[in-house]
């Protein structure tokens, strides 16, 4: 049912996602009289989230003054935890990092140690922004495996021995304020949607070691009955030559034991490529090495027949690629819009968009620094400040 | 961002799905004000769609004034329209059916031909529940193939043969009302989900000589970023033996090829049963032949694969299997369990329900009415109706 909010929280959205710049744009978005409008924005502006700023074009009358949101009033910090590595940025309300620092971690090391690194980082990170943990309004945290959104403990996590419902917002008690946990494909996702957002439906599919995908209806993350979608590693994949590869999930020929960073490993070692890594595989590829391409072509072909089947299904108006296999670039996206454009309807793919992330390094900070923004700012939130 | 709009039509909206059941609750619900909630009660009341009845029980107090849905404050049009029938039932606000009939047309001649139809279906129905057309207060119409919402004009549907840009609503101008159309599946994934509603996230599969699938997110329909999210017939899938189907689409191997209805009489056919029609199958199979019920099973595995990975992907609450081969019931679940239950994750398996629609042939009905009721009682509906 269309909604038509003018609650603060509501108005501080319009003007933060630059959907209106004016009170008189904020009473033709929400419909809502101008006195209520007008007493809401001057609540807003005492408490120091909105703020006055010049004079836009007029249409006739006195130009109106125009509004914008103080992104200063505050900062948050967001920590993208991967498997080898913790990164900590320090940002303000608008997601502009202000200082970052990261660190090798190894996740197995389990939840007290590595909370504790990620607490060093994070008060070096606010040390070098020159804050204070007093200035910390929110904290976002991504994580490298299944989240119980509502209390921020992991669910049973594959990669994360140690971390099974560990309660990550206790790490971050020192700051009195919410933290939010949520997996880091979720949270990719919201990076790569940006500080507007926007009310497409999207799919971020990250190839890194395991497969996953944060799923965006209409700008929001959508999380399905037991907060699992988008868990598109262990779907099925039939193999061109019939070959059955067994997945650390028990089951055959799953999308991730075939096309993860792993497989590609796995199948440039078995060809006889001289690699170490993954990361040694795309960079071969990248220099144009004629079976290290072929392989990553593969991957991308294989990832593309799961792609394909849920562009019909989901209809997206765009797909993201993003993780260090995505960073292959040409080769990967070749393979996958063979396999899309060859076997989705004409309808759905006519305007899909396929593209491999601007920045995949950052899509996590800033996505978890959004998560934080967003929890703190939503009109509930705003409501309780405003009481205060 | 969360929403707690106590505009009039989503008070309306709390007392028609039950959510509330007095100016109190409405306040709790909303956090309005309880001088806002009854100005706005009072309007509805005033304008016939709500009215008081009895007293609830008391927590001490005066015990509160009861409000109903004034159900009776109007009726609407349902149109289910297949390809060889069209039944038009008249609903009223509950989309309680008060009179339906319906006759034997075939889709491919073309609208004018079939909307004439529509219509002398539509006044029998009128006339049958003693209403006349200045009664409806809306339209809703299911048609079996794509349709753009927005304009209710089929866009390209592959067996509506001279619908393709048909403006459907203006066949209902004598009503003088809203008229709203969509694609079959969607309807009938409404109907499913019946008039209270519910925040789940629900797939409502239809098996019939094609196979679609309606999208519901958050207990709305799902369309996608151009209205053809769900169309999972042409979904690629692998067969265990390696043949290979043409599909009508121009590729191979498609479900719908593979695992619909025109594919079970196809094998039937071939597999040497004494059958004319799919409909014939499915009885031979309720009879507990063998031959009939492997082919069903088989078709249910087939369908099963879909769905494991879809079940991956977007995480259900729950798939409800409608259309004519979905009456085979038990052996089409087991195949599809079958299959489900051995390639989804156990989080996503472990509390999904799988079941066959306890009234397929009504939900297209009773789904095109519920369609035609939101539309008509949306916020900005009651809005006018109140300004009027």
């Amino acid at each position: 049912m269309a909604s038509t909010s003018a609650s603060a929280g509501a108005l501080l959205h319009h003007v933060r996602t630059g959907r209106a710049r004016s009170r008189a744009e904020l009473v033709a978005l929400t419909g809502a009289s101008r006195n209520t409008v007008s007493a809401r924005v001057d609540e807003l502006i005492a408490a120091g989230l909105l703020q006055e700023g010049g004079r836009g074009g007029s249409t006739g009358g006195r130009p109106p003054t125009l509004l914008q949101f103080n992104s200063g009033a505050g900062c948050v910090l967001a920590v993208d935890l991967g498997v080898t590595s913790a990164d900590v940025a320090v940002t303000d309300l608008s997601a502009q990092i202000l200082a970052t620092v990261g660190h090798p971690i190894d996740i197995a090391d389990g939840p007290d140690v590595v909370l504790a690194e990620v607490d060093r980082l994070a008060q070096k990170a606010l040390a070098e922004a020159g804050l204070t943990p007093a200035d910390v309004c929110a904290v976002g945290v991504g994580v490298p495996g299944p989240v119980e959104f509502s209390t921020g403990r992991p669910s049973h996590p594959p990669i994360m021995p140690g971390w099974h419902d560990h309660p990550i917002p206790s790490a971050f008690g020192r700051y009195g304020c919410p933290v939010f946990v949520d997996n880091d494909v979720n949270v990719m996702a919201l990076g790569e949607m940006g500080v507007g957002g926007s009310a497409q439906d999207v799919l971020v599919v990250k190839v890194g070691t395991g497969i996953g995908c944060g799923v965006i209806v209409d700008g929001e993350v959508y999380r399905g009955a037991q907060g699992s979608a988008g868990d598109i590693g262990h779907i099925h994949v039939p193999t061109p030559d019939g070959r059955t590869v067994l997945c650390r999930c028990g089951n055959e020929n799953c999308l991730e034991a075939l096309a993860g960073g792993g497989a590609l490993l796995r199948d440039a070692l078995e060809a006889g490529l001289p690699v170490s890594s993954t990361r040694q595989v795309i960079e071969l590829a990248a220099q144009g090495d004629g079976p290290a391409l072929e392989l990553v072509r593969r991957a991308g072909r294989m990832i593309g027949t799961v792609l394909a089947a849920l562009v019909n299904f989901f209809n997206p108006h765009r797909i993201v690629m993003t993780g260090g296999v995505a960073q292959a670039g040409a080769p990967l996206l070749a393979g996958i819009r063979e396999a899309v454009y060859g076997r989705s309807m004409p309808l759905a793919a006519r305007a899909l968009e396929i593209t491999v992330s601007d920045a995949p390094d950052l899509s996590g900070r800033v996505g978890a620094a959004l998560m934080a923004i967003q929890g703190y700012l939503d009109e509930d939130s705003v409501h309780q400040a405003l009481a205060r």
